[in-house]
This record gives C-alpha cells, sequence and structure tokens, in this order.
C-alpha cells in the first residue's frame, strides 16, 4: 500500500506520525512509505533517516495523494484539498470537533481519530492520549524548572543549605503521575492532590503525599471505597473541603502543575486568582489544561494565557497548549508506535484496508466512512 | 556603617549581592542597608521583601553613594562615578582584568575581588566561583535537557521503551560534579572525562562512569598516581590517547557538557569540529566556557557562539555565558552567603571597615586600595 506522511503544519507542531524507526516496520511489511522532505526533521529525524531504511522522500501533494495518510493533527482545509475521495487518514482528529469531523466525511475519507479508542488494556499499545500525556507531565516539570529561579533539589554547600522545591501537583492521571516522578527524580518535595482518593497509593508509590481529606460521613467513605471495585464521584461535601485543603498547600509551594481535563468538556477551575495571589513570589504554575478552560484562552487557572508565559501578582504562568510537540523526537517516536499499533487491526496480512466490523477499537476510532459522518 | 546595595546593570546579570536573608544579618549587627529599587526583583526579591526585614529601598545613586557597596558584577564607567573615593566594594570584580582594576585604582576605592579568594578550607564559605559554578552545572543540564528533543531518563510504556539519554561531561570540577549529578537525578547514563584521573572515584561515587585510558609507561603511572599525595599533572602521550577515548564518547552521546576553564586562560578545546559532526542529528552540547576559547567567542568548542544558542551540523549549541543568572534566586543566596561571610573579616566588632595585614584570605582579594593597584 502506498503510505503517506505529511509534513504538519499546525502552529507549534513538530512530532510526526512515522519515524524512521515504524518506516523500517511499514517497510518490511510490504509498504511504500512516502514522506514529505522536512516532515522528520523537527523531531531529529532528517530526510537521510528515512531514505536509510528504505522510505522515498516526496512533496507535499505526494504525500497527501497516498491511499492511507498518517498524520498527526487533523488537516486543515488546504490539506484536506490534496486528499482524494476514498483516502483512509490516521491521526489524532478531535473526536469532539463536529464541524471537523464533518470536513472529513464531506472530503470522502475513511479517518480514524486514535484520541477515541478504548482505555482497555487491548488498546493500550496505541493509546495516544496516555503516550502524549506522559510526555506532558516530564515536559511541564522541565518547563517550571526553567522558569524558578531556584533549585529543585536541595544541595549542602560551602555556603550552607539550599532548600528543596515545594511541588504541588493537581490532579494525577497519566501525566500528573509522569510530572510527580519528574519532580521526584529532580530532588523536590511533592504533594499531589485527585477527585480520586484511590489515586492515593500510586501517589505514594512514586514518593509523593498525597494531600488527604478526611471523610466526615458514611455517604463520603461509601463512595471513596467504591462498590465492586469501581470508585464513585465523591460528595460535593468532600470536595469542597478538599479545595480547602489544596489552596493551603498552593499558598506554600514554589511550584503547582495543574493537570485536570475532562474530554469534551471544560477544563475545571483548580487555582484561582485569590490562590494566585496568595504564592510566594518567585512561584511557578504550569497549567497543562491552558486553552481548556470555558473561556477558551484560560485552563485550571482563570488567569492562564493559552500559548503564553504570563507573569500575575508575582507568580510566573505557563500557558503552554501543546506539551509533547516541545519534545518532538520522544513524543514521535511514542505516536508512531501507537499508530503502527492501530493500523495492525485495518490492514489485512495480503496489505490491502479493511474496516473489521466487529472491532471496537476500530469502531470506536471510526469518525468518518463512504462520506458518512459516524460519531456524535 | 552604611551599606549600599545597587541594582545590576550588565547585560543578562539578574543576581543581587545582598538578600532579604543577609540584609537582615547586616542589620543585627547593626549596619543600615539601602537597597536600590528593584535590585532583587529578578532573583525573586521584591522591594518590600527587603523593607520586611528593616532595610531601606533608595535611588542608584544613593546606593552607590554608600560607605560600602556590595555587587555581584565590576561596576562600570558611569557606576565608577557616581562612588566617592574611599569607598569599598565587594564583588566579582576579574582579578584578571588588569585596565578593569586599574579603574577601581584610579576611583580611589579599596575594592576586593571575592574570585581571588584561595581554595583553603577557611576560605570555602566565600568561595564565590563554587558557589555559582555549583549551580552553572545545574542549570546547564536543564538547559540541554530543555533543548533536547528526547526525554532524559528511561521510560517502559505500553507504547514501548525510550532509551535512556547519554550524557557526556568534559572536566569534573564543581560544575561538572553538578552536572553529573543533576544529570544522573533525571536518569540519564553519564560519562565523565578529566585529565586528573584521580577524579574518578568522584565521578563513580555519583553513579558515573570515568571514561578511563590505561596508563602505558612508568611516567604515565607515576603522574597519575602523584608525590606525597599530590597528582602531577599527566605527560602528553596519555592526554593525546585520551582525546581518542572522548571523541568516541562523544560520537555516542546525546549530551555533551563542557566545562573546562582556566583562570586567567584562554578555555582548552575540548569538542573539535570533526566530532561535532559525527555526532547524531538532535545532539545538544552545552559549553559552559563559550567566550573563554582563545578568540574570545567559542569555548571548549570552536563552534560555540558566545550568548547564543546555534545549531552546527545537525547539533545544537548552547553558549550561555552566565548560567547562574538563570537561577537567580539562588545563586544570589549563595553569592550572599559568600559576601557576608567575607565581610566578618574586613568589618570589626564595633562596625568599622578595617583591612587586616596578615590575613591570607583577604590580602588575596584586595585589588586596590589607596589609589593604588594591589595586583599584577
Amino acid at each position: 500500500m502506498l503510505i503517506g506522511v505529511p509534513l504538519e503544519t499546525a502552529q507549534g507542531e513538530t512530532r510526526v506520525a512515522v519515524t524512521p524507526e515504524t518506516a523500517k516496520k511499514l517497510k518490511a511489511q510490504g509498504h511504500t512509505v512516502k514522506v514529505q522532505s522536512g516532515a522528520g526533521v523537527a523531531a531529529s529525524a532528517p530526510d537521510e533517516a528515512y531514505t536509510a531504511v528504505g522510505a522515498e522522500i516526496c512533496d507535499r501533494a505526494t504525500a497527501f495523494g497516498c491511499e492511507l495518510v498518517l498524520k498527526v493533527r487533523s488537516p486543515d482545509a488546504q490539506e484536506l484539498a490534496l486528499m482524494k475521495p476514498g483516502t483512509t487518514l490516521v491521526g489524532m482528529l478531535n473526536p469532539f470537533d463536529k464541524p471537523g469531523l464533518q470536513a472529513l466525511a464531506s472530503a470522502g475519507l475513511t479517518a480514524f481519530a486514535l484520541e477515541a479508542a478504548p482505555r482497555t488494556t487491548r488498546a493500550q499499545s496505541m493509546d495516544v492520549l496516555s503516550s502524549q500525556a506522559n510526555i506532558g507531565g516530564y515536559k511541564a516539570v522541565m518547563m517550571a524548572a526553567d522558569k524558578y529561579q531556584r533549585l529543585f533539589p536541595m544541595l549542602m554547600t560551602a555556603a550552607g543549605t539550599i532548600k528543596a522545591a515545594r511541588v504541588v501537583i493537581l490532579g494525577v492521571g497519566v501525566a500528573g503521575l509522569q510530572a510527580i516522578a519528574t519532580a521526584k527524580r529532580l530532588g523536590a518535595v511533592i504533594e499531589a492532590s485527585d477527585v480520586r482518593p484511590s489515586v492515593k497509593e500510586q501517589v505514594e508509590s512514586l514518593g509523593a503525599k498525597f494531600i488527604e481529606v478526611p471523610y466526615e460521613t458514611p455517604e463520603e467513605k461509601e463512595a471513596a471505597e467504591g462498590v465492586g471495585g469501581y470508585a464513585r464521584p465523591m460528595p460535593q461535601s468532600w470536595l469542597d473541603r478538599q479545595k480547602v485543603e489544596v489552596a493551603k498547600r498552593v499558598a506554600q509551594a514554589d511550584i503547582v502543575i495543574s493537570t485536570a481535563l475532562i474530554p469534551g468538556r471544560a477544563a475545571p477551575v483548580l487555582v484561582t486568582e485569590d490562590m494566585v495571589r496568595s504564592m510566594k513570589p518567585g512561584s511557578v504554575i504550569v497549567d497543562m489544561a491552558a486553552g481548556r478552560g470555558a473561556d477558551g484562552v484560560g485552563g485550571n487557572c482563570p488567569l492562564t494565557e493559552a500559548g503564553k508565559t504570563v507573569n500575575k501578582h508575582g507568580v510566573t504562568i505557563i500557558g503552554e497548549t501543546n506539551l509533547p510537540a516541545l519534545v518532538a523526537a520522544d513524543s514521535s517516536s511514542l505516536y508512531a508506535r501507537n499508530v503502527l499499533d492501530f493500523l495492525k487491526l485495518v490492514i489485512t496480512k495480503e496489505g490491502a484496508l479493511h474496516v473489521p466490523a466487529d472491532d471496537d477499537i476500530v469502531l470506536a476510532c471510526l469518525m468518518a466512512q463512504g462520506g458518512e459522518l459516524k460519531k456524535n
């Protein structure tokens, strides 16, 4: 099959959907891989790295003209115009963006959005949200360390002791856990919070402290312990007390990293302007939900400005919206492996495209087929 | 005594010679501390932090008009004009810059350059070269990590494994040791080299590997082992073979951090253009000797451009010349403690300035007194 790999053109996007590593594997499966010149440069993969494994370097139109196009970000209108009806597209296509998906359907594409894969064991190796959040959590800490005008580790020197940085992580999903691990590696003292008290064990296993909120009613205790192994959402009374506890820790923190995202909905406010005002001069907030707040600019903090680093009340607030793109080589490496694994589900042994009607992962990712919108 | 703390004006300088912590102590010793407005802002110490401990906020002329002026960098001509003859100045005054020192002498100052302190046990707590190199070594790794488009630690994820970064550290003084420690914290695999084989133990104690070069002659062995506990410079034959070994490791490295400085002389070339060409695309060099090479632009690598980050042969070369200034709060904190400790040697219990004639540290640091140049 002819597989095209275009250079990504979204602003700030540095990743590439196929790396020399996966190009080699696709080639070994009998496919022809056509990579747009320069597609991998920002991800430390120059054209020669692709030709060395048997891929061909081509121009933009050729890459988009292939039978199967592998991308990172959803194509814009100009890119869509370069794709023939019947083309198969795999990428991160924003499954909650109905107009965007409609455009893909109208162009006659068969389109798979990898973010929509179910979070099951079988889908883990193609879980792009996890693979990219992992890198995002690492980079969030590194950006905080870059702006923070002190060291992370405690140092005992001839000129006296330097205290370790105090880091508070809000939201302990994949990104939050990697942020804890990275800050811990650097020697920080870490506290973490989550609306699911059940993550306490994971937090502690990484050497951080879970910000605990005692249960005051049987209802709260039952919700936390769950029924049949599944925790239930915590009652509002508990969440309200948690906010008070978190605010106290944020006031003492040098670094706050907030990671709370809800798919398809606005990110919750976790760090209010009053909380920012309570922080020490020189403190740093990395808002990993930047641009996902209700207004499309803020994030978990309303003072965040998406895509910018701002100083408010003496606190630096980093609103980077695409952290994985700042670690382009490794985020591409993981993403390309995710894509490669997904392709196994939709390419037959003979090398032809086939959309199985009974595969839950394929069906969950299928956004458009035969001119028809499959989702929303 | 009236102590003045001006805002530093050298380009990129963010440090301050007195922090709220040391201002408080000077105040407790009975001195009046006058801090130029904004002097500490970049180091996370706003004016209010100084007034809170009893310091006074003043303008530039007042700060320079004090009896004792505490600075980070040597004053420029305009600043010198604000200082009265007889003023005492303490700072990093470039003890090898004869014209600069002559200007201080001509202005009638009593000037102490803290970089000139002997490297003895008693002088350790005022050793500004060590305190700042420590921070520089940390920041060098953090800058490398920022530019490097992969992760430092090894990660095992559902999408496969990410390899740990390979870091090579050239020169194992204070900066090199802290660079090893920081890269190790982040999970890198580290090799280090130094012209003194005796540092092997320190390198290994931090979890890095020393790049070993076997001794081929009794002369080499004897030089390495030393006589009476002191190692001697290694013979050229050994240094030549070391270069070959280092070149092999640099070719395999993801990150190279070079730290070799010789006080008062040009920095040696450790990473040649050929070695840069041998590195992988996306690799990063941090040249801590940037601007200290024979041409005043390069450093341990001739392709380095002081004050810039450049890409040569696919390798990012960071030529930052003032790394401690990028961690302004902690580098100021250590520097200010160095200054405070030094002042104990030149201020009597009654609070008057007194230059003892028999103190080796004071004499080593004294660059000018009574209109006379004391050094060079």
